[in-house]
């Protein structure tokens, strides 16, 4: 059966827009904070296949969105390869032992990660077992650059400084830290597709923490790397893109993959003149409108006004947040595939 | 005497291309360290004339930059307008009681405010009979949006889900709390640079929270204002404008000023092409390229190319790092006046 999501990302012509939002299943609804108090904690959640399938589908039915993405974390994978991870309340992600050293990078492993991984595949096949056919279901995974950057930083950071030092001082570990995530990711996302999704999504949360140069060197290179390997192997799977927050840095975006994901601070005019041709854009209304049902819908039309007659896929520029009311959400998807109807 | 900093902040020719550091008087510099240590703590550093003195001069002795900057913080103005201000270690600036409410608003003063900032006017003085006369001095704020952020949220944020809820929920209110702001913060220009400054720099710090629209409605049409309202009644003090982040936007920059602040994040060459024509450049090295001498070199080479024959100040596209050796500082500024010699 055709699913709407899909045929967006390949450029067909669809009834409507079809809409999605970052974080959907997330700390907003009600229902998924239910099931998260059971299983105990964050990533608890995210290795129970059956809780994961519960919360992945849950905006399905809330919000009658077009697409699942599949709850889980992008810190997975470096987890599986062998780092010890927390989640501290209010302070977000930990490794408990960065990267500080060869040693420390040789001790990581690659294929046994993608092996220890089998909790995602499962939740795959369970979510894509109950969900309707015409949906869509969304894999992703972290960006290397963005997965290495919690590696050598351990947690979160304004300044990068522990990480950008490494790019301007050895550059050389960093691209062989780089690689191996690479190589790890790859086999990640062919088992995702192997288990079941529909597209996959590419998230470089941290791009915008690199100059242009080094953003190309350190970043695009490995997401093209493993956009390539999966078109040349799933010519099916539609790939999208997401840097977050380079709308300087559009002019030198290239390579094999279907959808661009605009954030809400690259101007969707921007990203139409500079890739819309190129590529199918994702995105891109800006998260906080979502307090005021007035501003969702002026950000809606605006960007219909935008995108008319241009190959899009709805969605926010950025994460949905903990805060926003669950009916101002399903006003959102509404006003979108009402706004977008032929 | 001519001071070679103000003769390219107006694009006049001048022997090598001037170099200041944003953060210059800072915590990499033993001897600022022994100040701020004397001093007890940051804020009674910046309420001490004698000692924002002495610091705000060590780079000029230190590191030979062309531009001395006023040693202070963009938040002594909503603290003298009547917000109790905290700094907390580790964890940065902290207002006890936000505003949240018309009577919070109502409560903050505005020429009091300007008055009560006399121990900036008097560092001034005394900066400005301490320093050669071929050297200029800096005179800055913050943008009233930014300063309004940190009024709103209390503190540093992540998400600036507080202040966005009400720039989308209630437009009018912040409208007039940036009002106040602006109000207060031409007088307080206008007296430090009665007081001696040789040019003014305005933070917008946290320009890239906002989507294009709201960022020109809530920010820059404010720090517009703010330059047309010096550049009015002082034409001789050039005004630099600093938006940080917002390479997305560059083709709606207008208005009444001589110097644009480029960061880090925006390619220069793509602020060359979009404002180069109309304002001189300052900017923009990736500053944690001053971990390594071989990335220093090469990014000057790199600023020097794109920029050769373009009215342009030299700087780093954001502060310098606490950890970065003063022997790299060193090595950059002089890079610079060498590189760029006529």
């Amino acid at each position: 059966m055709s699913k709407i999501f899909v045929d967006a990302c390949f450029g067909k012509k669809t009834p409507y827009t079809p809409v999605w939002m970052m974080r959907q299943a997330g700390r907003y609804l009600p229902e998924y904070m239910k099931v998260r108090a059971e299983a105990g904690d964050f990533l608890s959640l995210c290795r129970d296949p059956k809780k994961a399938c519960e919360v992945t589908l849950q905006p399905i039915d809330i919000l009658g969105v077009d697409a699942a993405i599949l709850f889980s974390d992008i810190l997975v994978v470096p987890m599986e390869m062998g780092m010890e991870l927390k989640f501290v309340k209010g302070e977000g992600p930990l490794f408990l032992s960065p990267i500080k050293s060869e040693e420390d990078l040789d001790r990581l492993c690659i294929e046994e990660a993608a092996k220890r991984l089998e909790y995602v595949y499962e939740a795959i096949r369970l979510i894509r077992g109950e969900l309707e056919a015409s949906k869509a279901l969304i894999g992703f995974c972290g960006a290397p650059w963005t997965l290495a950057t919690y590696m050598i930083e351990g947690k979160g950071t304004k300044t990068y400084a522990l990480v950008k030092k490494l790019i301007y001082t050895n550059p050389k570990f960093m691209h062989k830290l780089l690689k191996k995530v690479t190589e790890v990711i790859k086999l990640y996302m062919e088992n995702q597709i192997k288990s079941g999704v529909d597209a996959v999504m590419i998230f470089d949360s941290w791009a915008a923490a690199l100059e242009e140069d080094a953003y190309f060197e350190f970043s695009w290179s490995y997401m093209k790397e493993i956009s390539t390997f999966l078109k040349s192997r799933y010519p099916e799977i539609p790939v999208i893109m997401f840097p977050k927050g380079i709308s300087g840095y559009l002019d030198r975006i290239d390579g094999e993959f279907d959808v661009f994901g605009v954030d809400w601070s690259t101007p969707i005019e921007l990203a139409k003149e500079k890739l819309g041709d190129k590529y199918v854009l994702q995105g891109n209304m800006e998260p906080t409108r979502l307090y005021s049902k007035e501003a969702i819908k002026e950000g809606v039309e605006k960007i219909v006004k935008v995108m008319k007659n241009q190959r899009h896929i709805f969605n926010l520029g950025h994460g949905i947040l903990p805060d926003i009311p669950v009916e101002n959400a399903k006003y959102f998807i509404n006003e979108v595939q009402t706004q977008t109807k032929i």
